[in-house]
């Protein structure tokens, strides 16, 4: 019998309740997982001390930062609404670091309260100094490397905008002279995978960058540890992953007697097999004998969007009403609920515009649907209220079974409360 | 002196004076063009009369829907929750058609309002069937060609999910006569260009199914009248692909007597060209002679994702500070505010990862840049709220240049408002 995605954390018998309670669609988060994956991520190989940053774009409900916190994670914030956000969360600010492309309004007031700078271009070194004088700081560079070829989005290397290009370190320690700033953090982020070798290289790279900042005492890999969604995906070994890192970290300590603390991002890594969206089957129709078998859902890139832009996979699991006895297999594509034409949840992969049938569990009108892999950049990076549909509620799941709502679903009535009249 | 993208119907003080006072970003939808554009489609080709539907979810805000409704056109629902909008901002319900993906699950209420329902599958028509027995439908065909190849996502043909298959005629006139319906209007939404020769053979395969359907009195083509972003690129001539259409129904009254009103549902035609996105130069950075120059803008997917989602080409205009007189052109990537490498606004043209320097003028921190061609699906149908970005305030600019707050700017307050603790 071909082999088809099962339900991860869930039980049909959970599934059925979240959804008789909530309705759907309705993200679920399994805490067990999350804190089991943290201390995965808190085990990662070190020579001197380590801070792992949860990655809070991945999913910023405070309920999720809060669980992080708990366990010691501290955050890595990708804007000041992001890091105002935290802090409203009960997140301390000193253990909040603000990585953002754009430099908040509230700049002042966020560092004053003691949230941590990471100034990513010369400008923003530059607006910090002038507010800042005589201030600890993290600056972000681009070493000049990512993962990816050179013309293509990335977040390291030529055609990558993030952080000070590798090259204009002259002008770095010119404005850290000018407002007599402590450059103590370094940070960097170039997405490598999941190859040891790769992962030496980077950091023997970065601590090279070090050499030349004689008080950095921290320095920060960024995030970017890919997981597998789907069964036959592989997923980020970070103890394989690390022990480069932990081996360059003490070369470095060997040669200049150096000991650098070590920082990591994770968001994906943290979440994305935490979390699933479970929908409702809306509808099956098919386009003939040549054509397809589609099942439509109640949810689609109004909640998850990474298939429709990256093509992404996710695991789709039928649940069927209780009294369905079919163990029928059947080829679908499975689709969103947008009258959009890319709105589709079984893209061929990386081919956002590619159908790919998927074998599933035969389905009917009625049926719920698990998607797995869906704690990470789904509700937080989703086409909300495209069409007119509400932000889905969030829902947290404990160990033993039981589940509390933290998000309701969001009304029409918000979804139109900033509008008035011409 | 090579071309580069200008103004639509902003000028540079007015876009100042926008930014000066309700911030960036903002959109901003022009009321004249609006008006000059729905005009074009009111005078499509047509032979028995015409109904023009706004496709609302291309831009949902009242103030929009208001203009269309006062010049005469009606509204195409996506969803039961845009219909309840549109009756929110004063639609009347006979005037709103709802083809949608997903059944509301008010669809009963819906109707008894007033609102026509558009049956996109077989199980809709049953449904409608049970609760409306002895009424008049719509029913949404598939009928079998759509404009792209055939495991393409698409919104016609064997790869495409919406409407009624073909080859499924015998069994929507079974669930109609079970229910004593009488299908009254078809619909068939293809999305066939801007070439007239498609447009006719579309037409000419559309009234065959009429054909079939003694009652039909109604057809719609539905929407997807490409119009060219770029000054470039290619628009929909609406006189030219409606001659062949308005042929066609002549030709079909000739030999059937039968005189077909007839429905389009324009989207992006109507608006795309109305609506702008001002947003201001946060940072410029470059990754030396061999890399790029970036010019960061803190606006992004989260307001406009069709550079990210399909390799969408948007004009983008400098709008100096006033001092400056600098005539300079260069060649940039934009980039938008999101710690995310696929948020770029330059991307190649079909190809969202790939990076293509655009010619602008030079620009410097603190600029304004207005990106045009923002009006439909960018607003409506962006990754609100990633990074906890707020949804940004959209204005309507009037013909003697002043404007009016149509949406406030989103809090942060209002993001989280539906969060619960665990």
């Amino acid at each position: 019998m071909p082999s088809i995605e099962t339900l991860r954390f869930l039980t049909e018998d959970t599934t059925r309740k979240i959804a008789a309670q909530f309705g759907t669609p309705v993200f679920v988060y399994h805490a067990p997982t999350i804190e089991k994956i943290a201390q995965n991520a808190l085990d990662f190989p070190n020579a001197f001390g380590l801070t792992v940053r949860y990655a809070m774009k991945a999913n910023p409900n405070a309920a999720i930062l809060q669980i992080f916190d708990k366990l010691g994670l501290h955050i890595d914030a990708s804007s000041g609404y992001e890091a105002q956000r935290a802090i409203l969360a009960g997140i301390k600010p000193a253990k909040i670091m603000l990585t953002a492309q754009e430099m908040p309004t509230d700049l002042v007031e966020l560092v004053k309260k003691g949230v941590i700078f990471n100034a990513c271009s010369l400008r923003q070194l530059d607006t910090f100094g002038q507010n800042f004088p005589g201030s600890d700081i993290c600056v972000r560079l681009n070493p000049g490397l990512g993962s990816g070829s050179t013309n293509r989005t990335n977040v390291g290397g030529p055609a990558a905008s993030f952080g000070i290009w590798h090259q204009d370190l002259e002008k770095v320690f010119q404005i850290a002279k000018k407002y007599n700033l402590n450059i103590n953090k370094l940070h960097t982020h170039i997405g490598s995978g999941s190859d040891p070798a790769v992962w030496q290289k980077v950091a023997i790279m970065c601590l090279d960058f070090v050499r030349k900042f004689p008080n950095v005492t921290t320095l920060s890999l960024g995030g970017g540890y890919k997981v597998g969604r789907m069964t036959h995906e592989p997923s980020t070994d970070l103890k394989k992953i690390g022990q480069p890192v932990r081996q360059a970290l003490l070369d470095f300590h060997q040669e200049t007697s150096r000991k650098i603390h070590l920082e990591i991002e994770p968001g994906t890594y943290l979440l994305a097999n935490a979390g699933a969206l479970i929908a409702t089957v809306q509808d099956v129709n098919d386009t003939g004998q040549q054509g397809y078998q589609f099942l439509k859902l109640d949810t689609g890139m109004t909640d998850l969007q990474r298939p429709a832009l990256y093509g992404a996979q996710h695991p789709i699991i039928v649940v069927p009403q209780p009294q369905s006895q079919s163990e029928e297999l059947k080829h679908y594509i499975v689709t969103g609920h947008c009258c959009e034409s890319g709105d589709v949840l079984t893209p061929a992969p990386g081919d956002p515009e590619a159908l790919m049938p998927r074998l599933m569990r035969s389905a009917r009108i009625g049926d719920l649907v698990v998607i797995e892999g869906a704690g990470a950049y789904c509700s937080a990076m989703c086409a909300k209220n495209y069409n007119s549909f509400p932000e889905s509620p969030e829902v947290l799941l404990h160990a033993d079974n039981t589940f509390a709502l933290i998000r309701r679903r969001q009304t029409l009535e918000q979804i139109i409360q900033n509008e008035q009249p011409a």
